[in-house]
C-alpha cells in the first residue's frame, strides 16, 4: 500500500492524500461503507461501484464465525468470495468481541468469547487477528486492540493503552509485510495522556497506517474532537490515519478538520434501511405521509439510480409495503450521497476553501 | 393490442406468436413474473429487463388497498410509479379477494370484503375492478370473476359459472376499448360441462384474450390438463390464452402443449426467497452444507448476472446470513431460468421438435 500526501488545508489538519492498494487506488479523506459479512447489505458490486465507492470495510468477527475464514482463504479469499475488485479493510475482531460477544473474558493473551450466533465459544489474540485477516486476504488489516468500554476510569484504560501496545508488538512479529498494510490503533478512552502515551507507543513501532479506535462509543461530539485533534500530533503525517466507526457528516467534517484520512459507519446503510434518508436539503424519512404523492426524486440535486428512476412516492410506497426493493434504492441513495461528500471535501481541500465548506455545511444559511 | 400466431405446432395444440401492445411487443408462450405490490421482489426494472422478462403481472388487489389506484393514477398510472417500460397485466382483484381477504360476502353485484392490511371493509365488483385496473393503466385488464374454492360442488361452481358471465357483461359495457386489452375469465372448477359453457358464454362475448381461471388451487396435474384441453377448443384461436397461476416449469410445458399463450405465478421469485433455485440439472437447494464450500455457479450452463458473478459457496453464504442481496440474486438466476425455458419451448415450436423437447425435458435420459 502506498500513501501520499498531495494537498494541505492552509487552516485547518485538513488534507487530500492518495492510497494506492493491489485492487485499486482512490484520493483521501475516504469513506469506506461496511459490509459486516462480506455484502453491503442489499447491494451488489456494481451497485457499489456506481455509487463511487472504492474501498470497503469488512468485520473480521462475522466473517470468522461464518462463513469462516479458512473457507473465504480455499476459495480465493474475500475479493474473489464476494467478487468485489475494489480494496477491502478488516477490522481486527477486537471491537465485535467486545461489543457483540457474550462471557468475554480478557487476558494477557487475547480474548476468551462465546459467539453470538451460537454460544459456542473462541479465542481471538494478536496472533489469531492476524492470522484470520490474511486469511481474509483484505489489502488494509488492523491490530488487534483492547477497545475499552465508555465510560471507563483511568485505571482501566491505562491497562487497556498497555494490553494495546504489547498486543500491537505481537501484530507486527506476526505480519508478514508484502501485501497488506498493517493499522495499529491508538486506544486511552477520553483521557488525553493516556492517547497520547497510545499514540506515540504505536507511532515507535511503525505500522503502515494508525486508526484511533474507541470513539463514537457514547462520549459527546465535543469530548471527541478534543481527543482527535489531541492525539494527531503525535502520529506520524505521512501514514494514513483512520477514524474507526464515525459517522454523520458532520463529525466526518470534525474528524477532516483534525487530519483525519479514513472513515467508516454503518450509518448510510443502517439509516437508509430504516428509511432515514440524507439530502442536501437535509434528512428526508421517506416513511413520512407527506411523500405519499410526491412525485420529486428524494433529493433534486441527486443524480444516483434511485432519484433519477424513482419519486419518493414510490420509495415510501416500497418502504412501507415492506419490499426488499427499498432496502437497495434507500442504500444506493445514501451511499452516493456519502460518496459526493466526500468529493467535494476533497473538492474543497484542494482550492483551499474547505473551513468555508464546512461552515456553510453545519451552518447553511437558509435549510 | 395485437396478437397474432406465427407457428403451429404439428403434433400438438402449442403455437408460437407475438403479442404487441403500447408497451413493447414479446412473443409467445410467455411467462410474467409476479409484481404483487407494484415490483417484482427484490428486483428492479433494470434487473427484470437483463433477465429477458417483457411483461409481468401486478395484484390489483393490493395496489387497491395500499397505495390506493387513485394515488398511482395520479402520478402517472403504474409504468410510471414503478418505472416499467415494458408491459404490465393486471389481474381483476377477484382471486385474491377470495384467498387473502377476511369476512368476504358475495353477492349478484361483487363483493364485499375487509382488507387483511387493516380489517377496513370494501367492495369490488365488476364495474369496480374495471375502474381500478383503468387508473392503474396497465396493458391488458382482467374481467372480474368468481373464483369458486376447490373442492366445489357442481351447483356452486355451475352458479359462479353464471355469475362470473354476468360480470363480464358489465365489464364490456363499462371498458372503453383503447389502449387496454380486456381479457374475460373462464370459470368452471373441475366440471368439463361448465368450463364449456362458461368458456362458449365468455367468448360470444367478444374479449380481446380469454383466460382460464380457478385452477392450480389444489386439483392434480391430471385433472387440470383434462380441464385445459378440454376447454381451449371452445376459446376462439385467433385471441391469446392465458393459464391463470401456473406454474412449475411441467405445468408449463402441459399448458403449452393444450395451446396456452400465457403464464403467471410467484413461483420462481417465491422459491428463489426461499433458496430454492432451478437449474437444468435439477432443482438445487441453496442452504445445502453441501454447497457450503462449492466454487461452481449454481448453473454452469446459466449466462445470468448470478451465475456469471457469484459461486454456490457465497450464495449459500448471503441465505444463510439473511443477507438481503441473496434474494436479489436468487431471483435473478431463476427468472433467467424461466425466461430461458420459454425461449426454447419458443424456439422448438418454431422447429417443430416441440413434443421431443417436452418428452426429454420431463424424462430427461440421465438426470
Amino acid at each position: 500500500m502506498q500513501f501520499k500526501v498531495t494537498h494541505h488545508c492552509p487552516s485547518s489538519g485538513a488534507r487530500c492524500g492518495e492510497i494506492t492498494t493491489l485492487h485499486g487506488s482512490f484520493e483521501t479523506p475516504v469513506f469506506m461503507p461496511v459490509g459486516t459479512q462480506g455484502s453491503v447489505k442489499a447491494l451488489s458490486p456494481e451497485d457499489l461501484e456506481r455509487t463511487g465507492v472504492r474501498i470497503l470495510l469488512a468485520n473480521t468477527y462475522h466473517l470468522y464465525l461464518r462463513p469462516g475464514h479458512r473457507l473465504i482463504e480455499r476459495l480465493g479469499g474475500l475479493h474473489r468470495f464476494m467478487n468485489w475488485k475494489g480494496a477491502i479493510l478488516t477490522d481486527s475482531g477486537g471491537f465485535q468481541v467486545y461489543s457483540l460477544s457474550n462471557l468475554r473474558k480478557i487476558s494477557e493473551q487475547g480474548v476468551t468469547f462465546q459467539s453470538h450466533l451460537d454460544g459456542s465459544t473462541h479465542f481471538i489474540g494478536p496472533r489469531e487477528a492476524m492470522d484470520i485477516q490474511k486469511a481474509l486476504g483484505s489489502d488494509v488489516i488492523m491490530a488487534f486492540d483492547e477497545c475499552a468500554p465508555f465510560p471507563a476510569d483511568h485505571d482501566y484504560v491505562r491497562n487497556s493503552v498497555r494490553l494495546t501496545s504489547q498486543w500491537a508488538r505481537t501484530c507486527l512479529e506476526c505480519h508478514e509485510s508484502g501485501a497488506q498494510a498493517l493499522f495499529g490503533i491508538v486506544q486511552g478512552g477520553v483521557y488525553p495522556d493516556l492517547r497520547e502515551q497510545s499514540a506515540r507507543e504505536l507511532a515507535s513501532l511503525g505500522f503502515d497506517g494508525y486508526a484511533l479506535g474507541g470513539l463514537s462509543v457514547g462520549e459527546d461530539r465535543e469530548t471527541r474532537q478534543r481527543i482527535v485533534e489531541g492525539t494527531v500530533p503525535f502520529l506520524p503525517a505521512e501514514k494514513p490515519r483512520y477514524l474507526m466507526g464515525v459517522g454523520k457528516p458532520e463529525d466526518i467534517l470534525d474528524g477532516v478538520t483534525a487530519g483525519i484520512d479514513m472513515f467508516d459507519c454503518v450509518l448510510p446503510t443502517r439509516n437508509a434501511r430504516n428509511g432515514a434518508l440524507f439530502t442536501t436539503q437535509g434528512p428526508l424519512s421517506i416513511k413520512n405521509a407527506c411523500y405519499a404523492e410526491d412525485d420529486r426524486p428524494v433529493d433534486e440535486h441527486c443524480s444516483c439510480y434511485t432519484c433519477t428512476h424513482f419519486s419518493r412516492a414510490y420509495l415510501r410506497h416500497l418502504f412501507m409495503a415492506k419490499e426488499l426493493l427499498a432496502y437497495r434504492l434507500n442504500t444506493i441513495h445514501n451511499l452516493h450521497y456519502y460518496a459526493g461528500l466526500m468529493s467535494e471535501i476533497r473538492q474543497a481541500i484542494k482550492e483551499d476553501r474547505f473551513t468555508d465548506f464546512r461552515r456553510s455545511f453545519l451552518e447553511p444559511p437558509e435549510r
